[in-house]
């Protein structure tokens, strides 16, 4: 059931007073699935070429084909002697095949010699198979009798010990797929093909206003009634940290003048505009004023059943999204983790699933959470290790402080339609990148 | 049991044949516990003191004590009016308390009105409360007569909705810890703190070098027998993800001199040295010969009882850590996750506990993994969700492709003093970095 309500903070019984008193906007609050699905529509920015070396974290934006077989050659495994296998059928210690030795494969070279029936050829891991071999015989199961003589005392196969030439990649098969974020080994794999450029998505760019009256630089010394920015490092260390670049627009005061420049000025240089602030009424309403004033920007979201994080406000001016978010910084961090996460991933091309592995993890809840209903509250949780199993110990605090946001591993979603959690109870943890 | 062995991959039977026909030295192979141990003598890299916008994943190098009072002054949490408490005690939708609105609290300065009995002042979230006020009647239990006749339905306790000077944090409480990797909201503690340079520790320099013959770099075409050079971007990326700065020396044939050369230039440039090449006997020699030459360099170890990854060398040039990796990928990556994560953790300064909480997860094992015992394996899984869990699907294949680590999201430890691991036991997964 949607729930109509008036105002961020209000419902029920409440409301009926409310409207006497204020004027405001209705608006519908959105949950929280579909406020996701309408991240959706926005597409991943344009696409580069960067170097290999500088590739790491990159989100792959094309297929990458294997142009060759890899390693392209018959390579050793081991160090020892590459001969016929069938030479060392039967052998054994009390009975091992005699072998003449033939000469020594050098590395990174073709082998000067061949082999054949009864012929040893020495060679040492990753040196290249000589024609007419087909197993490499351990050293450890070779002994020289003299110079030339060679006593084996195991049989080996056919290929034993041996890397086939399409072993790694076949020429023409997906080595990795477009939208992957591109990981120290899938770096290795591209230097094996000798692919050192690679086609990749653009890190989003993202524009961060941090607006109020009431705010001061980080540098400088709050006066009574004043607090410092917080939310420019709190976001810009966000986007880093997730392979977005901040651009850090900084403060606006309560003036739609102002934050009009600022929001335009995002929306040039920026893939996307994130403005935090205010959490009280008149905020909400200037920031709405602001983003209704630039011709075909459409408010998508006018608050989210979330808590906290209830005053966002979301619109879109293609291909941009704008958001406003809350003033608290632990507010404006649930909707970071919740949605603005999924949202860069999504434009930054990245494929589903949008959560990677390491973002979550399953513990054990330490003790009742109990929830309003009607909203789906994110409690901010500690963990601990315990039995070999993870424990969240949910960390309770006024949303406006900071400090509860520093002590947290992540957070732990109550859903909307129940009315808690229980201790014991086993809940995924949505980690904060370490 | 110490395990006395000849070269890196031979014991038991092959011993005795082996010493007679192969120089070697004799080494005692080390346990992965001993290992860890040994790398823990390492001492962090020096400090240095960052910009707060630049300090995001840096590992703070000393506490930080609060300077002051956060938020310094007492604030509204909600939109509401600022009033005595007790003033509204008793109060009820039926019996609303009458009270008169004397002034209105701007945002970022001090209140130009003050509170008393019966006086009501409106206030936004994040005001300065007002002198003889000392608690905040949210908005919604409020009800305006007139322009100055408030009606108050619900009674509110001393400091309720109101956020104490020191509720974020105390002067003198120590706000984080020396050692911490500094995340999004550690930032924010910090820009709230004042605090705009961050002592850290220096990320540390790795040099990094790849040996061997037969390697050539990326963006040629290799001849027969020849192959690109990956380790350079594997190590390389490896220690951008974990915050060091890699310093690619390049590629080295297998020549004493010119590794010798290597070496020396990676000792004067970098906090440790990371040479990667060769499996095989002769270079593990070379490699050994090399460390040796230096004066007062001290072979640490000489093999490690793990699978894939025992041909590792570690050396000890105070206060520099050297090591000789196998030159197989797939090797140097286990043994870079088990051994250089730690180890760069160690010297970036980053305290107990190693492993980071997103570093691990436990999952379900999908099917029996055999093990050889006498030495800890280390199996690559792929994950994947089931029944709101994870299972790890073991990755078989020869430990000289990059294919089955591209393929593996992390690594199972299967302990030396074990058979191998059943199908649904319960594995703790070391994740590779996405």
């Amino acid at each position: 059931m949607p729930l109509w309500c008036k105002g961020s903070q209000y419902g029920g019984a409440a409301l009926r007073k409310r409207w006497l008193v204020e004027k405001s906007v209705f608006f519908k609050v959105k949950t929280c699935e579909e406020v996701l699905k309408l991240l959706k529509t926005f597409e991943p920015v344009g696409e580069e070429r960067v170097p290999l070396a500088q590739a790491i974290d990159h989100v792959l934006s094309r297929d990458i084909v294997s142009p060759a077989d890899l390693p392209g050659f018959s390579r050793s495994s081991m160090d020892g002697y590459a001969i016929m296998a069938k030479d060392s059928f039967g052998a054994t210690e009390s009975l091992p095949a005699l072998l003449e030795v033939v000469g020594e494969v050098k590395m990174g070279e073709i082998p000067k010699v061949k082999g054949g029936p009864s012929r040893a050829i020495r060679i040492a891991t990753g040196g290249m198979l000589p024609d007419g071999t087909d197993g490499v015989v351990m050293v450890e199961y070779c002994h020289l009798l003299d110079e030339n003589t060679l006593e084996v005392s195991r049989a080996i196969s056919p290929q034993e010990n041996v890397i086939a030439p399409d072993d790694d990649y076949r020429k023409g098969s997906v080595v990795l797929s477009q939208g992957i974020r591109l990981r120290a080994q899938d770096l290795g794999a591209l230097a094996g093909l000798g692919i050192v450029e690679v086609p990749v998505y653009k890190k989003p760019r993202v524009a961060i206003i941090s607006t109020g009256d009431e705010v001061v630089p980080a540098e400088q010394s709050p006066g009574p009634g004043q607090v410092r920015d917080i939310n420019s490092y709190t976001l810009g260390a966000f986007c880093e940290v997730l392979g977005a670049e901040p651009v850090i627009l900084g403060l606006c005061g309560d003036n739609f003048d102002q934050l009009r420049a600022l929001v335009e000025k995002g929306l040039d240089t920026a893939d996307t505009v994130w403005l935090s602030g205010g959490s009280s009424v008149g905020k909400r309403d200037l920031t709405i004023e602001v983003f209704e004033s630039f011709e075909q920007m459409e408010v998508l979201v006018h608050g989210i059943s979330i808590s906290p994080g209830k005053p966002t406000i979301i619109a879109r001016l293609n291909p941009c999204a704008v958001f406003g978010l809350p003033g608290h910084t632990a507010s404006a961090m649930v909707v970071a983790e919740v949605f603005l996460k999924p949202f860069l991933s999504r434009i930054s091309g990245q494929r589903a699933p949008e959560r990677k592995i390491e973002a979550e993890l399953w513990a054990k809840l330490s003790r009742n959470i109990e929830s309003a209903g009607g909203r789906d509250d994110y409690v901010r949780v500690k963990l601990y290790e315990k039995d070999g199993g993870w424990v969240a110990e949910p960390i309770f605090g006024k949303s406006g402080l900071i400090s509860t946001l520093v002590e947290a591993d992540g957070l732990v979603r109550v859903d909307r339609n129940t009315e808690g959690l229980y201790a014991g109870d086993k809940v995924k943890v949505l980690l904060f990148r370490h």
